[in-house]
């Protein structure tokens, strides 16, 4: 009979009590290299990975919660962060091989019959993140979104649904703001749009999109070093990006 | 002490084990008149409104959980309907003036200390809705939603956010199909998102806009009775408008 009150036997179960059978899972995301990565946990002792996560305490939010995970994992505050789905199936892995496989850490009588997770991910600078295991794992690591291992529970599908639910706020909020250092080229932003849409796009019809939204303004400096043709400087306008992340592009006019 | 197991003493609940501290509450949209309704319960002997919704059972998966509680209030099957937000603050509203306004229909022991509900929309055909009320109402209405009462609970505010998160949905994914009879004109949908909205549209941009996105056909006939320059009818795409379900209207070219 699992213990309602301590699904993961978390060490500090005692000191904070939990809401019973609810867990998050974050999608922490970077983008180095014009790669689009993710945070990954390595369990002690084994070669599996899964997404960080964790349950929510009883006297925080479900967002603080997420807040919380998040910076003991990067060590970073105010991150974007979005909740995208409530993974609520009653069978949503096969939970009698998670037992045995992680028996070593979690005493298999210990886990909830069925657990609904609330996901979330976040968007931030990558050069800035210092990658930290919890309780329960020893690695915390980059991976390349396009090279992700077969993860523990169900986490490979909660990534498949991030990534489906981060294309289509693509298309009506402006995304950058965190994942880009603050001065970054034109080419520079391009990449990161192809790289979450996972295709190549015009670049003078991606310019003009841009540009149409307002969201960037271009600085007087180029990118330093090298050609004579070097690209302009751009930034976020601030204002204009904070508008359209609450109201959305909303195209009727 | 709340009973874990017994939140809202269900009638049911003996035979049908819930999952702790967690429920759903339902937006139920229909479109009339030019209105947008929602769909709103009266508690047994108050004047008192509030959201469907109620609790997951252990066996039921969220989504199967909020698919039964619109069957249950409107008759219907196969709706559309999105989970669109979380609500997890620790404190949502003051249980105790809850606790004491509802104390003729629920124990006031009986009340977790704290829950968190998962937020669903759904858009109903309004001519096919039978309003049923639960077993703690008298009375299932439609309320225009510009002129919604003081409801119980944060339920104010979760239709704000619904309707914010619907309004955001109308800029990439189309609307109509459920809300609209099988043909219509195109003033008719117009005014449908003119509705959602809350403002008016230019009608020969909002006619170019629909034809390009290629989820309506014109037909052949005009609605019929009355002038010469009687409209056209159209009818949904299905095909491309369940595309644009799917993928978003994502607008990088």
């Amino acid at each position: 009979m699992p213990d309602p009150g301590n699904p993961v036997e978390q060490p500090d179960a005692a000191q904070f009590p939990l809401l019973p059978q609810l867990t998050l899972d974050c999608i922490i995301l970077g983008f180095h290299e014009d790669q689009l990565r993710v945070l990954l946990l390595r369990w002690k002792d084994t070669q599996e990975w899964s997404l960080p996560g964790g349950p929510v305490r009883q006297n925080e939010s479900v967002d603080a919660a997420a807040h919380r995970i998040l910076k003991e994992r990067t060590g970073l505050d105010q991150l974007f962060l979005q909740q995208f789905h409530v993974f609520g199936d009653v069978v949503r892995y096969n939970r009698e091989e998670i037992k045995k496989k992680l028996k070593h850490v979690i005493d298999p009588e210990k886990w909830y019959e069925r657990a609904v997770s609330i996901g979330y991910y976040a968007l931030v600078d990558y050069s800035k993140v210092s990658p930290t295991p919890d309780a329960f794992t020893e690695e915390c690591q980059w991976w390349d979104i396009k090279n992700i291992p077969q993860l523990l529970f169900d986490h490979n599908h909660i990534i498949t649904v991030a990534l489906q639910a981060l294309r289509i706020q693509l298309s009506w909020q402006p995304i950058g703001y965190n994942l880009l250092p603050e001065e970054f080229t034109m080419p520079e932003l391009q990449r990161l749009y192809e790289t979450i849409l996972g295709r190549t796009l015009d670049p003078r019809n991606f310019h003009r999109k841009i540009q149409g939204l307002g969201i960037v303004e271009r600085l007087e400096t180029r990118r330093k070093g090298g050609a004579h043709k070097a690209p302009y400087l751009y930034r976020f306008n601030k204002a204009q990006y904070e508008a359209m992340l609450t109201e959305g592009n909303l195209s009727f006019s």
